[in-house]
């Protein structure tokens, strides 16, 4: 079809390329910093033959982030066998890749980044309705993949409550890492596995039908999972008597 | 100086009595949801008037959202005066008043609310520089007004990760509280206090600095005090054996 020396590309593959570039330089640096020409240069073509793919700025920027949404949500897929604590772990490893590879724009994006102003002529990328409902989605998709894990079809607004903001606690977590990566990203793995359980705990303390959950699950755990141990060095810490 | 009836207010009186309209208008919707001409109408004077006071929608709204934002700073002083705990519970008292005070105006911000995209002609309040600029503030007096407490000047990167990812944990619990208020705020706000103590277990069980920190903290508490039967709690649901 074509005389060209260099194969053409499709439509959809030239879009899915140009989207693959910019999630690259989004890796390094801000999206808010990201230029359509630096997109253009990277991806070797023209400044307008960008647009002939994309109409705007923000429709690539969205579609890149959609990309990046639909990835991070996958991390969070994880078979329903074995012992509760160890798939929370490997999810939590999954998603520190993530975090790692798209240090810039994961920030950025959930941070509701350093947007610039309408009035600047820039283009106001984060905190715009498209973005604030990736980042919704991807929330609830972990929220519903940690309940599916659960096995409560019907959560307790107390469980709701324990799995959203736990998964609000990951994400703030990821970012404060991202800023400085000054304690070992292993650890905050862990960590974060741990944390479900105290944030679980501290519900089921005050609440017995958050016990029963919180004993069934418990029950079922190995002494050696991550989950195994952290309840007696808790309470080796309590003060003696 | 005036001839009229009705006493004519002085300017920054007026920028304050707009700015409290407004705040007013945002406790019960969304800022995005309110006009300038509702502002008007509600403060008795005329639109034009509106923008005598304030250039723009976005300063206005710039200028209510900067004092609800000091507002809601001022709600994490406390004396530094008897248990910790205690201390920690006032705060999040005042802290759920404001929540309660400010709901959608709150939950707008905080979400990076549904704000209209600039193509559209709408106002973007949300996401600006500016007003993450305040929310970051908020979130940095809380944690400066927390690691104060703990008389930690240089806090190593596990507390600071356990305080700033502890204020994260705060905010999202707040706003999946104002999402339909299924859980009694006073059973949220002493869970708030455990869930610090439970996340700086968590770190303390697996770093001996941390572990110093927490005892030494514990070790002040009154057994009656909300952190005092935490910890016995939590290892009464210890698997048994």
């Amino acid at each position: 079809m074509t005389t060209g020396v260099r194969r053409r590309m499709g439509v959809e593959e030239r879009r899915q390329q140009l989207i693959a570039v910019a999630l690259e330089l989004f890796s390094h640096r801000s999206p808010d910093e990201v230029s359509i020409d630096e997109i253009a240069a990277a991806a070797g073509i023209s400044r307008p033959l960008v647009y002939h793919y994309f109409p705007g700025k923000l429709s690539l920027y969205e579609a890149a982030l959609r990309k990046a949404a639909d990835d991070l949500a996958g991390r969070f897929v994880e078979p329903h066998e074995g012992p509760l604590g160890a798939r929370l772990l490997r999810v939590m490893g999954r998603f520190f890749d993530f975090v790692d590879e798209h240090g810039p724009g994961f920030s950025a994006l959930m941070r509701g980044g350093p947007a610039v102003l309408p009035s600047g002529g820039g283009t106001t990328l984060t905190g715009t309705p498209a973005t604030n409902a990736l980042i919704g989605s991807v929330r609830q998709a972990a929220y519903e993949e940690i309940i599916s894990h659960l096995e409560q079809p019907e959560p307790p607004a107390r469980l709701e409550l324990v799995v959203r903001s736990w998964v609000s606690l990951a994400e703030s977590t990821a970012l404060i890492w991202l800023d400085g990566r000054r304690v070992p990203r292993a650890e905050l793995e862990l960590q974060l596995v741990h944390d479900f359980a105290a944030l679980a705990a501290v519900s089921a303390a005050y609440d017995e039908e958050m016990a029963g959950i919180l004993r069934r699950v418990l029950g079922d755990e190995p002494a050696d999972g991550p989950f195994g141990d952290l309840l007696v060095r808790l309470a080796a810490l309590a003060p003696a008597g």
